[in-house]
């Protein structure tokens, strides 16, 4: 059996997620200071705070911020899908921006959808931490080395 | 006529982009130095120098850099093509990774492929500077405000 | 308010939407044989039965006609967004293959995530309508005219 | 060496590959009765018929047609490219409809932009055969079995 549900490992912990951040990334994105926020079986939350740094002009969240955040949330949904690191590479990404999101946190929820042998599948959410809102859709094929 | 080659606004300097890409955009976003390299009527070619900073555990530029540069060459690209900044938001873009790339700057050409009234549609080819073999392909919406 | 549900025209029928498909569509995307299964205020879901015209050799269902059958139920669905057609067209389209489909019909349920003056965003969820697996995910971006 | 065009198989023929279409492919994706025009190490051009059993509703080609023809394009340009058939699947496809087509036929170009062991990377033009224009262009990711 080979959906995402299928197996269980023991579910990783918010502090091995927020610390494979630190060491797993480069420098750049961690500059985004992503939190882990919450963990299921094949679905990762973070959150990415709101930060002079990675606002436009007008103070909207950029969108190159939300295209990193979900790549590296992607990742941290593989741990939580395998138990731990496992290599791998972004395939492809696909991503969609529904409406910009101002003056407030982003949270980012990386769902793995399938995980065969050597492909995997997911879908990013990026709604406003405070109200919920849909703002970003993305979905990413991984290949697993 | 509306293709992008159709009109011929004056062209665009380099300088003029350069000094876009130190007002347009996100803080984050500068950390990334692009520097612009070439201009013509709908393309513009960025380098993305190799930093540690942009760098993977093994030394690779990582995926997240590639597509945060993408996005904004095609940005400096849409400026090429209507001979000044016009407000844009990216609607959708797609990214695929075809190879790792090691120990070299990427050349980042953005292209506009067709600019309508209300949507504009891009391509970009991600190489590395010193070899020429493209590591990454982007395609792109723009809604035009 | 744009949000998909802000609004609620009255409920178009699983007739309306069935005789759609027999006015609106190329003779070619007929003969896929769609029936309209589900409607609600933002989705629709049709099935695709099975039929030797639309299996690749070894009998799974083929991947262009799991396309093609996304895009038509986006209309559908667009159609139930708004009370009635009105005018779009496919300005992208992102379809991810997640496994074969073998010896059942497709179910493809279409949902607008969010439609606003000029364009509207959908996501289309493929699954085998007898053990409910997902087959393929794709997502959308329309222009309404 | 890896790149699409650094091995050299015997070329294959356009008979061969119009013949693949009438073995390979579901009877469905045969009615577009698609014509192999031009075959190159990692290219192939086919031409669409226009018909009206593929036209909407105002006599443009409809989008799932070329959706469908861009997919079996490239199938026969990763058989230019290995120089046979190799089971393959599509893991992903993502296309952008830049203008509508009317009145002529379309020319499908579908290149190999990278093959490697496992995946191969792929981009599709679509032009009106008569007047060359882009009307669709699109990228995707086969699995090599």
């Amino acid at each position: 059996m080979n959906t995402p549900s299928a197996h269980s490992p023991e579910l990783i912990s918010r502090e091995a997620l927020q610390q494979a951040l630190a060491e797993l990334f480069a420098p750049w994105v961690q500059a985004l200071e992503l939190r882990v926020d919450a963990v299921a079986p094949a679905s990762v939350s973070v959150v990415l705070p709101v930060g002079e740094h990675l606002a436009r002009v007008g103070g909207t969240l950029c969108g190159q911020a939300m295209m990193a955040a979900a790549d590296t949330a992607m990742v941290l949904a593989l741990m939580a899908h395998f138990g731990a690191f496992r290599p791998c590479t972004t395939v492809q990404m696909n991503t969609s921006f529904l409406r910009p999101l101002v003056g407030q946190p982003a949270r980012v929820t990386a769902t793995v959808i399938r995980a065969g042998k050597s492909l995997a599948f997911g879908e990013i959410d990026i709604c406003g931490a405070s109200d919920g809102k849909s703002v970003c859709r993305a979905s990413v094929t991984y290949a697993l080395l």
